[in-house]
């Protein structure tokens, strides 16, 4: 059974997330319906991140096996036929090792989050980015969030139902900018480190635009990763502006 | 009455067009709408540009007639609170003098047309780019586009239904640039005219894609306008492109 590496793009907004569900839709089980119609299933593929319902891909990878050989071009040509209209694309294909894995052998994620600072609703970008109308001290959000780079246990920045067996996780990288989108100012997160736990970018992001706002003090991201309590966690932000931005190998199966 | 100026952003996407139809959603019948949850109608807005099906608006000027006197902000604040969850937002409210007319007193219009090059279709962006599969040769169609700056008959660029009076116009400027969007490489065409003819930009763009395509010559543009025949022109392009991105006044009311 021949393995392929899929990049996968997605606008979340349609879906109930990226798991397959009974009942609702799913970008794990739209691929699933499209690889179907290329040969008889059930397949069942595997993603380097879960992505939750709203959450967007812009290179997530996943892996599926087939039964014969597909020249990798192809395959994704074929899939992005079948995936119309959905708002999902295979941006590239490539043949893996058969015990390469989307998940197990990834060393690194990279999630974005979009923020549109301004006071009418986003129209554009509805469902792509988390509007702010209050404008944020960008310098002041990247000193809080420097307290949070390293090697830390992470339970104020994680969901109570989050089921890593360890809070200890070493964040790589934030890096916050600003730049000019055709609808005005907006504020780019990004992320970096081998994993994340459940809703960490959210709950780290969330609380940084309180830093952002003046509401809190740089210094108390300090105070509240140390407390090691989800109740110090700020407000968790909404899924529509976060996006898996990228996936790293220890060798990259696109290059 | 006093008289409101409105600056206006939507994604067209959901609408039949900026005008009121009796059976369709309209741009011009949300705001309308809206205008009437805050005093008893009928309103009638006026618009700098009616954009087609599809077509979006980034800074879309309008202006609407009250009864009272509305604080600007406080306006334009109850206007968007009216519109959702419609992708309709007011960017800007100012009150201007009774004899001044969105339409008739602007003095320029700015379009911007988007144009994302790659093979999978789009997802984020999908309804708001125009996806080419093939490259383009960005410098080929300045060249081409050069051809087109000035005062010259644009009867081969102009839809056979334009009721416009003359097909004499003066493009003040076209400009052609790469950026790199968050889906890949994205060609961004600005154009600049006091006005423009019934799908002027689109018909200029499609034609301007077969010359990035190689398919035209940069020096067939210059033929094709010099012969003043629609049916020299190339393929007209799709409408989800195309942004109404400003418009021009001999005084800027929202300055």
């Amino acid at each position: 059974m021949p393995r392929y590496a899929l990049k996968v793009e997605y606008n979340g907004a349609p879906f109930a997330g990226w798991q397959r569900q009974a009942d609702q839709p799913s970008v794990q089980g739209a691929i699933e319906d499209a690889l179907a119609r290329l040969e008889p299933g059930p397949h069942t593929i595997a993603a380097a991140g879960r992505t939750d319902a709203g959450v967007h891909g812009l290179a997530q990878v996943a892996h599926c096996d087939m039964t014969k050989n597909w020249d990798p071009f192809r395959l994704s040509e074929a899939l992005n036929y079948h995936l119309k209209p959905l708002p999902v694309a295979i941006l590239d294909c490539a043949q893996v090792a058969d015990d390469w894995h989307a998940r197990f052998s990834a060393i690194e994620r990279r999630y974005l989050f979009r923020l549109l600072v301004r006071r009418a609703p986003a129209t554009h970008d509805k469902g792509l980015v988390w509007r702010v109308q209050n404008p944020l001290d960008v310098e002041a959000m990247r000193q809080g969030a420097a307290h949070l780079v390293g090697h830390h246990d992470f339970t104020t920045f994680r969901s109570t139902i989050c089921q890593a067996k360890s809070p200890m996780k070493t964040l790589d990288d934030i890096s916050i900018t600003q730049v000019e989108n055709l609808s005005g100012p907006e504020i780019q997160f990004r992320l970096r480190a081998r994993s994340f736990l459940h809703n960490q970018v959210r709950s780290i992001v969330g609380t940084l635009e309180r830093v952002g706002a003046g509401a809190w003090e740089p210094g108390q991201m300090k105070t509240a990763l140390e407390a090691c309590d989800r109740a110090a966690c700020g407000p968790v932000c909404p899924p529509q502006g976060l996006y898996l931005a990228g996936v790293g190998y220890p060798e990259d199966p696109f290059g």
